[in-house]
């Protein structure tokens, strides 16, 4: 775990943290975890730092602009899952999360593309970054994938893999020996040689690859967080990104249990069919024997099909 | 105060606000006034239903960004200051507040222009809007201003005064009778004729005029909310929404008193200058005697400029 | 057709369109629109005022960020389809029009709610409101749905449907009568007493009711455009706001084709089934007789399966 | 300059923008340099790919939601002015620009904080980066600044400043000849040793360095462009965006010069000052000597103050 100035001032934040009496919406589960960083990869971490709203809060959102006032509370697992199948979504605005995350920066550029969300990042133009950076473990060192040009798949030779690990943490040793090197300065700031003046942070940083460590704070509503669990751990999401969403997703179970039910059946689970591919379905419903030739569908869309029905 | 099902929702809400033990920043002066209503106009409120985040999160946020880790937390207020003089924003996002509001249809109209806020608005698709509606005070029934096409001043003769309450009341009461006549209901949903069926809400509504009073959730970041009140409780914006600007400037004042005043000063009482305008301020202030003709300024910003200096 | 000075404007500006020479994406089918408004309702229209790119912009921006770059331009449009099939949205982006629409407030008020989109609007606190209403034709007159308490089925008796046209008739007659008043000034901006001050526009204005004409200028990207398209000519949408999706919906097959296309199978005509549902699908395909109670589905849930495979 | 696939590809576009008629709005300054790349850094460039709407887009946007249709089209000059003057910024909304640029990935970093935009960036994911990346020239290698740890000043000796460029060279050197090692890849596509398998593209680039460069279109509308440009073309921006964000200044100025005018005016070269430093300023203008002690004004506070005047 790092020991940064930032995460130091997290720790002070969570001596603060004393027991304090609120009016507002609580949720003990994830009181349980608050500012409790849980690790991902071989550096980063999530953790939530403050909260505001449960499932009760996206029910009360929903009975006034659906007009369910008159409805007894007890269906609210009811009411919140026919808000997700009909994609009623405001009322999941309507619940806001704040997490401390710390990611490679590979993974923060892809994380970042999320604008609707609240982020104040630690700043290398200010502050000297910690020498930190991802090494994938062996089982997660994988070939080009042949028929997906996003992904991985297969294994490497344990040969090349070695090479690979070997060429990382050296390259990564050497950059940020010689980022020190050119700040003329120390992981803690201290300097080198007094006899030169080094260059600017904001420069030198220029020499540090991808897979050095960031982080930041990350504050969205439910609406967000779930539309950015839906892309992030679903299977075409790169791994190093996906085991962050994935945990996320579990801390949204203990934050709003029924708006992760209804999201994990009617999102994540959910098979959607274009017009034609759900007409097939129903012609084979009904006892038809269908082949592509005469499904209308173009052979992508047919094979893809097949697979979804198969699974 | 409104009696409808919205309002009697938020007081069960209220009544579930037993004091519970948390771990997140908590603002008591905040939580003294959670849930309570501030009467604004005839029939309209504010009141803060949730919020996330203090002072010291703003704080927590800009150090992470500005790399002021290793300075005191003893400057909190002057670091505030700083962001806020030198528009430093990210970190004021870092707050969240939710309010429930009540206000006239045209106040509202306005209001939703602010598209940096999660709403959740009382449908009258779904449910019979209340009788209520918006008629001002004898004191804000004022003529157009002859000099801002934008607003009004001066004062109505008393027999004109009369007649436009008059108009506004009666033709409110006479347009409400026919939305319950056109529905066939009441405005407690019981059925006025039993022979006739009546149409549906979404189309009856048409005929209620824009002083009615609407309700909504509103829940936005604290960045947003003071551009928001910087807009809204501007002396050139429209009274009755004015009003509810400048009651959430006191709330924000009890929730983040350091950036309410570093709001005060370097926002709502700050003075903005031209490139021309800054120029003749500083020959002036170095002792030259400066006339419109050799300021380079147009006619209309020097009179603004003088205004500025005069004021 | 309204005559105001805002539709005058736009006069103006298609009289400045002379045909002029450019190296932009050019659409010939939205060029023969342009400017032109497509009436709607009694008094409302749409028109296309200005657009940026079209289908091809979607490719180039795709061939991008996804890595086709090496794959021939000739499967334009499958390229499209397996975007939309797979939600990514970005390239959509890329994609940006401009209308100008005329409709009544009630509908502008739902509108307004899609907040990525750039909005200017008329405004009644500088301008005074034309004199145009709308009053539904009869067979868009129709009682509150039983089964769906935001909608509406059925038909009125003849009388209690004349009564409704009446009312609506004479309650913005009488209320623009008294706007004008109050105003102590004509639709045309004429004085009507000499001796009378009037109230100011952004007074008088709140006696008009929901149903009187606004207009504004709309600009918007085309994935947003498509959302909004999916969720307003959405059978559950109001008849009154369906009408203006339906339209810009064929604004879009004209402007981007193969968007309009793929939006229509995998969106609009698409089917999405949860996680159970689908399950429930594959066993029936593999020729299982299942019934609701061994589904694992909820009976509401089954009964909209049902409903599905039936349709 | 780069000679990647994204770039034929925007070639290609270019042989394809024969020109066309067009009814919409057309600035034949910009059409003049439509798909022109202007070279930026030492392998950046900036271009623009498409645009929507000109000065007078932004008049009939104002003229619609200001009221100002009475007035006479010559003065749109002074209304742009106007509405810049006073933060009506929505009309800056209609215009809406298309880039493609550039950038060595720290820069990007940056850049892509600005969430009202639309992007698509050039994917490592799914391609091989090109093998360039960015040094510094001499006169722009400066150590840290001693007075504001955001920046840097003043100039390295010779020997330090030749060892840095070294380092920079080196390093990524280095890191490119190991990331197509480690995907048993060359930047062509082609395969180095059939008898190895390599590592996905995914992965590899994580052993790139942070000023590589990296590629976008990036679209945004006019008002939030300037304001992009005021944060990014300030004196406080690191000097490696600052010249993109100064280059796109002046493609504005083409595009629409009264904008610009307004905005160099009205934002750039505007001061604002907190309402204590105005009084200051105030009591200065009446002849009253001021001194910081009965200023009520911090001594920071003072000092910039201070400095304004004499600038």
């Amino acid at each position: 775990m790092a020991e940064g100035a930032f995460v130091k001032k997290i720790e002070d934040l969570q001596d603060e943290s004393a027991q304090l009496l609120t009016g507002r919406a609580t949720v003990p589960a994830l009181e349980e975890i608050l500012y409790h960083p849980f690790p991902l990869l071989d550096h980063g971490f999530v953790r939530v730092v403050d909260y505001m709203g449960d499932d009760n809060a996206i029910v009360q959102a929903a009975r006034v602009s659906y007009g369910r006032g008159t409805k007894k509370s007890t269906q609210d697992k009811a009411l919140i899952a026919y808000l997700m199948r009909h994609r009623h979504t405001t009322p999941f605005e309507m619940c806001e999360i704040k997490f401390h995350v710390k990611m490679p920066i590979f993974v923060a550029r892809q994380w970042l593309r999320h604008r609707t969300a609240s982020v104040n990042e630690y700043s290398a133009r200010y502050s000297i970054l910690s020498k930190e950076f991802y090494v994938p473990s062996l089982e997660h060192l994988a070939p080009q994938s042949s028929i997906n040009n996003q992904g991985r798949e297969g294994a490497l030779s344990s040969a090349e893999a070695a090479r690979v690990l070997d060429i990382l943490r050296s390259d990564a040793q050497s950059a940020y020996a010689h980022y020190e090197e050119m700040m003329n300065a120390r992981e803690d700031g201290s300097v080198i040689d007094e006899n030169r003046t080094g260059i600017a942070r904001e420069l030198a940083r220029m020499n540090l690859s991808l897979n050095f460590y960031t982080e930041f704070y990350w504050k969205i509503d439910l609406h967000n967080l779930l539309h950015f669990i839906s892309l992030r751990a679903d299977s075409h999401a790169q791994y190093e990104i996906r085991v962050y969403a994935e945990e996320m997703a579990r801390i949204v179970e203990k934050w709003t249990p029924f708006a992760h039910e209804a999201f994990t059946n009617y999102r994540m689970n959910a098979t959607t069919l274009s017009g034609g591919a759900w007409q097939v379905v129903q012609r084979m419903l009904r006892g038809e024997k269908v082949s592509q030739e005469d499904s209308g569908l173009g052979a992508r869309e047919w094979r893809e099909l097949m697979e979804q029905i198969e699974k």
